[in-house]
């Protein structure tokens, strides 16, 4: 139920916890069939043409339904609950759970079913939008299988890389991790624009001695750099740095904070890559704070409390958020045995459009 | 040339303007060979472990060579040249000109010369990167040519929509662009996340009456805009708001701030679709000012002042930064001819990577 108050011919609506809900942002939901089109949901008429001083000239609820009368002659029927649940943020993804090695669970997935089993594939999409990451068993190790695991969740990002690429140790490589040197917890592409939401990492070999992977969840790590270096952690917020790639035929520079929000402050996770960014030129004492910042970001990361290990097999993927979760890589001895990784990028958002979809048949 | 001070067995270096450049700074920018690749140009050692009180302990210039000495032992030789460009932020793209209607130039290019040119392609690119848009003439004018034109600039980004969009009036249309409406000027996809940073419409056929398309440099009306309205500008610049989209099989939400910045606070464009948004639940007088902004941006969006107008012919493709440069089109009438626009989205990285490799030799 909502509360009607009226004084000189203007009417105002109120909620049970006292939020008023504004003329303007009532006109905008007018739910009737000539305001919105009822196939696309999309507006029938240009709101942003509402006059500012909009007020409601009648109103009365009867059960779930509210009749308000607008200042521009437009009259109109609400469902309460509708406009209620209006109020609340909307639910575009679960909760997400931050972990450490000791509390992680097991996150594990089996391509099979979830290729075929709508239930058990939102069971896999919502454990990733919950941890930042799962581990996908028994996909099919034909080269290029990965795209086809890459469709189920979201779009392949095409990049400079191509629509996928090759891990395996090469002579006059463009990068490091097409060596076989270890790489530390790290993001992908920071110096791209915009940078790729996920990574898609699929095992066709991994029989040379080393190689393990790891992951870290950022959430996890950052919390407690925020504790240990407040002033630090504001720096790495707010201060953006620049990354950069280049070879023969691509030159890459983009400036990002090394933290990461979206535009509701929210957290997402960082850009990170140490051989690739450049200090900021600050004045030497912010500058040795930012860098005493980074200094224990890079130890925290690389902490066993937070880092998992494990040997990625044949036929196995990992798919995680590329800020929020960072991966790396142990070194590996080439000599040993083969060892060849397929990845490739989608976007953040087709999970969690499946996320939304399926959650209204299988919470 | 760089002025050298020292006390107590620790040096300082200053440039002309006494800017003091940072030992941390100094020591991440080693350019020996053992501590830099010379393929990839990725550093061969983690900055991130250098002690944040690092200090210089010698130092000495010879021409352009500066040779530095490190509390932590290393030793070496820099370019002051190269020190010296490393001061200035990079010049990753030309500088924007903003334009309006009776002030913008002649944006048209051709594409078999810039398709088979590389100076006339940097030209191409530098235009684009300029003023937002550019118009592309003499495109092959079968169906999927876009992606050639595409991929010539840049890479295809996948969605829900396809790897390419058909644009003409249908029944039962998911989104108003598949029908024969008037479109006010507006930015694709903020519903998306990323959204796209480059839209591609090429034209198969124009042939009804209307369908003109018009074009608008937001960076302009945001000119206008913070004058008359800072206080509403400030709120559509720090207030998300919600932008939605859902059909069948696609639910995709995103929270945006109106007007979009990048990490360093530079204005890229705005979020803009007055059918797809929602105000956000604000106290009434701050939902009003910001309710004012709104309007009076909109309307300057469909002033003549800032618009261009032009029938986009058979074979002719227009390319737009989504969030600077705004699209819309006049209504058409669909039993007076046959209008066919195919669409695509690219990232905004490519042709920035395209400008910067083409400068050095065609600037």
């Amino acid at each position: 139920m909502l509360s009607i108050q009226s004084a000189d011919n203007v009417y105002t609506i109120s909620t049970h916890d006292n939020l008023t809900l504004p003329a303007l942002w009532l006109r905008e939901r007018a739910q009737s069939a000539d305001q919105v089109d009822a196939n696309t949901q999309q507006r029938l008429f240009n709101s942003h043409s509402l006059a500012p001083t909009l007020a409601i000239t009648d109103a009365k609820q009867s059960g779930d339904t509210l009749t308000i009368g607008f200042s521009d002659g437009y009259q109109g029927e609400y469902s309460i609950t509708k406009l209620l649940a209006d109020c609340q943020p909307e639910p575009i993804e679960p909760n997400k759970i931050i972990w450490q090695a000791k509390t992680v669970p097991n996150l594990n997935h089996d391509w099979l079913t979830i290729s075929q089993d709508d239930a058990r594939f939102f069971k896999a999409v919502k454990d990733f939008l919950t941890y930042g990451f799962i581990i996908i068993d028994n996909t099919p190790v034909a080269p290029e299988s990965i795209l086809a695991v890459a469709t189920r969740f979201g779009y392949v990002r095409d990049t400079n890389f191509g629509r996928y690429f090759e891990v395996y140790s090469r002579p006059n490589a463009n990068d490091l991790a097409y060596t076989s040197h270890a790489i530390g917890p790290h993001t992908d592409n920071p110096y791209r624009d915009p940078v790729p939401g996920i990574q898609l990492l699929h095992c066709l070999y991994n029989d040379s001695k080393g190689g393990e992977s790891t992951l870290v969840d950022s959430l996890a790590v950052l919390n407690q750099l925020r504790q240990e270096e407040p002033k630090g952690y504001e720096l790495l917020a707010t201060v953006p740095i620049r990354f950069r790639f280049f070879d023969a035929d691509t030159s890459l520079i983009s400036y990002h904070t090394i933290i990461e929000t979206d535009d509701s402050h929210n957290v997402l996770g960082i850009h990170y890559s140490p051989r690739l960014d450049d200090l900021p030129l600050l004045p030497e004492p912010t500058l040795q704070l930012f860098q005493r910042a980074r200094n224990r970001l890079n130890a925290l990361l690389n902490d066993p409390q937070y880092e998992i290990e494990f040997k990625l097999k044949t036929g196995q993927l990992m798919m995680f958020d590329n800020n929020r979760v960072l991966h790396g890589r142990r070194a590996f001895d080439p000599s040993t045995g083969k060892r060849h990784v397929q990845g490739c990028y989608i976007d953040r958002d087709a999970p969690k459009s499946h996320y939304q979809l399926l959650n209204k048949k299988y919470q």
